[in-house]
């Protein structure tokens, strides 16, 4: 099979080491006056991964590291869990907490190159602490919730707020397994899903965040900075961020069409200023020309924080058309897609940017 | 079995991958005024290795890494061996110093979440040379003898001064295994060791440490700062600091009981201003009240050095209670412990811990 | 076998995981007045690595990671590629671009305990792109052609000049495999071969390179800071480094003797400033006293680039003293080498440097 895999007779012990290599090119057509176009091959992902069960078909654990990407090598997934019944699991350790559909779909399962604009600017990523999961009913309902530090992927928490954060999943017509495109589905499909967190941030957390609510659709650093009339301030133990960020997503997927609407929300109170709201969403839609070989697909995707009293801004969207071959589904494929990148808020950064990305999954 | 393991059948190839998972749960009363209290949970070891014998049952390699633990990713142990006889094994690379008992028990045995305040503070721990050890008379007698770089876990030495290291164990009543708890051992067992080391640091040596004694009971980088004035100086190349440390423990077990008593001993001599003197102990008790199931556990912990004429002073003691719940022995527990810290240097640092660690061995 | 390897009966699947660890001490007599000699234990290669093919003999991947060298981990090889023939394979991620041969040698087959002076100053090292490669009649002509980010080993591209890199080696008398010693060629080899790269670095590039020659050879960084008068200046985009590089090798191995000459040459051209040209070259002889067991060997190498409008300037030579003890051929051995180093230069630093390695292949 793949990778490495043992087992032992009574299925007491299971062990799979593998790994997912992405290999990407990337042109940018930058429109900044005086940059420079880009043209860079990256190891996107190189991940390795080990997990299994021990001493217990129930008792199971994950590892998985990227020794790749953009930023270097980073701890992804370690898990430690045990399976009550189909209806509750209980992990503990670093994964991705309960947020929106995209982002919880492994990074190797996209109908795109990668993620959705919407999905960059409010996922909240992995992070540290304990969830509750299962599902009910063959997988008619399925849900998710957990309890984080709150600081995104490998962050400790300097102080005793926490992350709170919940995901349920309906699927009137049955399991809906968490993959993008539609590759021999005989009977229609639908997911709709919802998800809602919130975490209240100190001082203490400034420049301790890593995920992409926090990062970029909040900014925690830089909210810090500013009181009521804009002016630079040092906050103290008292000036707490409140944060809810909610998601809302309708999937359906039959005979090789596969449709996607994603909403996220966000709003964002400083103590002592105003708050604002910041929202995003994506639409996109593949069809299987070739059946589990050949794919196009289109994708708009939309984020704004607009509001006066916001102190992180942005108006941006992207328009973007994939087309994918997949040799052995997602585990041998190549895909490529072109991304139209419009920044309201700056003239001069409309990108134009071509993505080619070959995937393989051992 | 464990891992994923494979062997030749004439035993001159054997292949373990394997790894070892502690998610932990800290809550941190703080004294300080104006600290705030923290809640985090962190992937306290995320260790994977590889290990084995290679083309000879005698000719031995491991490879172990940390992807997850407080300071990210970092090498643990690379270690290329032979074992010529029962007496005399060589190895070379990066690995444990002969140090405290303590110490070269694995972190993953132990009896309370991690290790004690004075290990934490004397320890020599990994450091990249080379070592003899070996065993007389059916482990009566072990020891460990080795000459290394000197600046601790992945240093270079960057002058020619080498840390020398030695400890001599002895089990009068037969093989103590380097495990905290009392499993199921049915006749007593005693272990008496010791271990002494000394090194000479240069001003090259400056900023390059990374050892408990060297980072915490010396604090090399502090005492380069100051000569017999106290005034702040530059060292030169004649202006070595010499240290000496030693440790001492008595080690018993039988029928669940467990008690460990454990004195660590330093002197730090700078050329050219006075030495003094830093010491520590431990005293810890536990016992399985369901055998090899659940145990509880007490220690008391304090180090010291208070001399006038220390450049780095420190008087901290803590008083701990642990709980464990041993699933399969170490390799799959849960363990909780209460730590009350009292810092008698800073009235304002008396801290109170609560830990809550899940691990498992795969 | 080595490792933990799987293999499916159709051939169809195979994966291994493997590893090789290389322990060095290193003492160094250095010459430099007031400067420490040095004594240093160091894990200079701690490789993990996992390769195999998935769902088709011809569709490879490759990782490879070192977790230990001197400059902490590092991702080493991702390589995703089909074979479509003898003639032809393509292959894309992170690898050795075509460069000297002694470069593309593994640093785990060489006949000292490290590559030469001249290649540590000329050889592109890893790069991020892809790569054509084959061989014909039964390799008397090999290939290898290739386009990359040209930045270097983890470097991304920030504008759009690429490398462009071909080699092409003869072997009139047979395979002649990338391994220095001559272990058992009951006839007579012979190797030629040739490479030549060029690329083009603009000033985003500064700061954003990692390989031999780009780093030592070049010395992009410094070369950015000075215009033709010597003044510090300001690169903008159209200032760019044009860079050709070429090696030539003549390599022969016979009954346990086995000699390599190699010589290296770049010609460096910033845009607005004098051309200038660097070279170097080793010449090296080993033989196998005892077959596949014992083995002395000696090298000389030099570097030079002393042209008056150069902007890196160094003119250095090694000679070098090897013996090798082969316990498993490269699996398992031990070297020691003694190195004269003069730097015509600077006359203090005329450093002697001895070192002793073992190496495992596991």
């Amino acid at each position: 099979g793949r990778g490495i895999t043992v087992e032992s007779r009574d299925g007491n012990y299971t062990a799979h080491l593998g790994g997912r290599l992405q290999v990407r090119y990337t042109y940018t057509d930058k429109d900044e006056p005086g940059a420079e176009n880009s043209s860079n091959f990256n190891i996107q992902r190189m991940r390795v991964s080990m997990r299994g069960n021990v001493y217990n078909p129930n008792l199971y654990y994950q590892w998985q590291h990227d020794f790749g990407g953009g930023g270097g090598s980073s701890l992804k997934d370690a898990v430690l869990g045990y399976k009550f019944m189909d209806e509750l699991s209980l992990q503990a350790g670093q994964f991705k907490a309960p947020t929106s559909r995209q982002q919880l779909t492994s990074s190797g399962s996209q109908m795109f190159v990668d993620r959705s604009l919407a999905d960059g600017f409010f996922n909240l990523g992995r992070d540290r602490g304990i969830l509750a999961k299962g599902a009910f009913s063959d997988n008619l309902v399925e849900y998710m919730a957990g309890v984080f530090n709150g600081n995104g992927e490998n962050r400790s928490n300097p102080e005793n707020n926490h992350l709170w954060a919940l995901r349920v999943d309906i699927n009137p017509l049955g399991r809906f397994a968490m993959d993008e495109p539609s590759f021999n589905e005989t009977k229609p499909l639908l997911n709709l899903g919802a998800s809602i967190a919130t975490t209240s941030l100190s001082a203490a957390d400034r420049n301790s965040v890593n995920s992409g609510l926090l990062s970029n659709g909040v900014n925690v650093n830089n909210i810090y900075r500013m009181d009521d009339d804009g002016n630079l301030i040092n906050f103290t133990n008292s000036n707490d961020v409140d944060v809810w960020t909610a998601t809302l997503n309708a999937h359906f997927k039959w005979m090789g069409l596969s449709t996607a609407a994603e909403y996220y929300f966000a709003n964002i109170d400083p103590d002592g200023a105003s708050d604002w709201d910041a929202d995003g969403y994506y639409l996109q839609a593949g069809y299987q020309i070739v059946p589990e070989t050949f794919e196009l697909a289109l994708r708009y995707s939309a984020v704004d924080s607009t509001d006066a009293q916001a102190l992180t801004k942005f108006d941006q969207n992207q328009f973007q058309i994939a087309a994918g071959y997949y040799y052995k589904k997602h585990r041998a494929k190549i895909q490529a897609d072109y991304t139209i990148h419009k920044d309201d808020l700056r003239d001069n950064r409309d990108d134009n940017i071509l993505r080619l990305q070959a995937q393989v999954i051992f």
